[in-house]
């Protein structure tokens, strides 16, 4: 069967996508000339700072380029639907947004993305450019080794922190510093309750039956640590929280921001339901809630279900979680 | 089939949301005690000030309570999933953003809500505060005759710009003028792909085979104006825009604000494809574009779809536009 979708052409899906945010956000971006595929922060970027640059590819919006803005990331390379750009769109985003400080590139940990994004950094390191490199790791289902996990949801938090520390201006080492921290200190896990569909072939691209759900599920449908009947919201909770907690590894008063994201279309009244246990869970815990966020943050264009991100904060990261940022799809004061 | 929903009980999901969007809001929102639908503002209502009371069923978000906040509405009454409050949350809600200024409600036309929100404003003028109410009337496609209409996403720029009045301190009649003014000049026109579901039955609510779109559909699933095949966006869109400009009647050189809206399980891809084609018309009828919101505004709990909101701006609803406004689920600078 296939699954309805207000597109034109599957194949020009991206590009009119891309076409609709440039009209919808000006104020907040704009794309370089003869660079279709690179989206640069309108206030953002400015010499001496470094460039934190983004990317991956599409159909988890508003994951990457919504958080392109000032204060978050300076440009952003926009792969085609759930495949990694190519080096190009990322070697225009960095040279559209160096200060001369050097370019952090951060992105989630796949294998097309780090092929595709090292030999930007190359192109990059030819032309004088310092390019380095932070991979996102935040997805406690994906392996039980840190360094092969996926990076999903706690992008959000990883980024935001990141970017608050270049939109400060600290030096690139500082910066990248920082960024390695964000990302061991963050947590998430997933949950599918349908299959998302692709715009080319609008048919699901897995199999997952009626009245079953998968945890750990990742945001293209990569197979997650379990699968079975649906249970309560509640229930669903607490075997993420209990896994995210024991990977946390908090102590009683720590402090953590939160996050409960829409994987594409479950919509906010079901994502509430579940941060009212998530908080529960936090309380009983002793953990003390500094910073949530509810809504579509990562989504797996239109996947039913969602994720739980912590993020374990300390002074240094609290101060960057608050660090305002005004990007065209993620705004704080 | 069964619709698969992250919930507990369905009979309770709108009071764990509830508990959920104070846990994650506590900032912004607080419930009186004896009070639990009512959700008031925590910076807002405050002496001399009209309150601007929201309100409607649930299945909505972030309608109606998230647009709760300093520069907005000062509060909201909350009645089951597409089911009116009933009076009492309304006089709590008024009551505990009365600023004895006098109180408007706001709220979209349906018979329910006029029927349970003007017995809450006999009680309340029974204690001698003043109240008024302004209908919401902006889905274009529920009738002919504007009075009849049903009151959708223009909500928000309805709501904006009545509570930017009331935050500038203005008396009970500029507000309701205001507010009356704002409607008028709003529009708005939906596309269905797929019927909602509702939690007590986790079941389609109404019927939409697999290939068919309903234009027009309200955001209850109210019959729309035309069913047929499912058209690629940009003929979507335009049979959309076709009428949306017509009714506005704007002149070259006007001024407008855009809502893409999704209805719930249509992703940020798909709403800014519109996007894309909703710009290209108004630049081609000549119309400048002020502002743009593109995203879940106003939902029909998991509704594929989406509707386009055109306001007319002149330049006092520009002002009021642009006011500043934090709210939990709705920021602006």
């Amino acid at each position: 069967m296939q699954t309805q979708k207000l597109i034109n052409d599957g194949n020009l899906a991206v590009d009119e996508m891309l076409a609709g945010i440039l009209a919808a956000h000006p104020q907040h971006l704009w794309r370089p000339e003869h660079a279709p595929r690179a989206v640069i922060a309108r206030h953002g970027p400015r010499p001496g700072k470094v460039a934190l640059v983004i990317g991956g590819g599409s159909g988890h919006e508003p994951t990457f380029l919504g958080f392109v803005g000032k204060g978050l990331a300076d440009a952003a390379a926009i792969g085609n639907v759930f495949a990694s750009p190519p080096p190009q769109p990322a070697v225009d985003a960095a040279l559209a947004a160096n200060g001369g400080a050097g370019v952090l590139f951060m992105y989630g940990n796949y294998a097309g993305d780090v092929m595709n994004f090292d030999m930007a950094a190359e192109l990059l390191e030819m032309e004088g450019i310092e390019a380095r490199t932070v991979l996102t790791t935040d997805d406690i289902a994906s392996s039980p080794v840190r360094e092969k996990r996926r990076g999903v949801a706690g992008n959000v938090f990883i980024f935001k922190a990141a970017g608050a520390a270049a939109d400060l201006m600290l030096p690139l080492d500082e910066v990248e510093r920082i960024a390695r921290h964000a990302n061991a200190r963050t947590f998430t896990m997933g949950v599918a309750l349908s299959s998302c569909s692709l715009p080319q072939t609008r048919r699901p691209s897995f199999d997952l039956p009626p009245g079953e759900m998968e945890i750990g599920m990742g945001i293209h449908g990569e197979p997650g640590v379990r699968r079975g009947p649906l249970r309560p919201a509640d229930e669903v909770t607490d075997e993420i929280m209990d896994a995210l907690l024991a990977e946390m590894g908090a102590s009683r008063g720590d402090r953590v921001a939160v996050l409960v994201n829409s994987l594409g279309a479950t919509p906010l009244m079901e994502l509430y339901i579940l941060h009212a246990r998530v908080a529960a869970r936090l309380a009983q815990a002793g953990l003390s809630v500094h910073k949530v966020l509810v809504g579509p943050y990562c989504t797996s264009l239109d996947m039913a279900g969602a994720s739980i991100t912590l993020m374990h904060l300390d002074d240094e990261l609290t101060r960057l979680i608050d660090h305002p940022c005004d990007c065209a799809m993620f705004r704080q004061g």
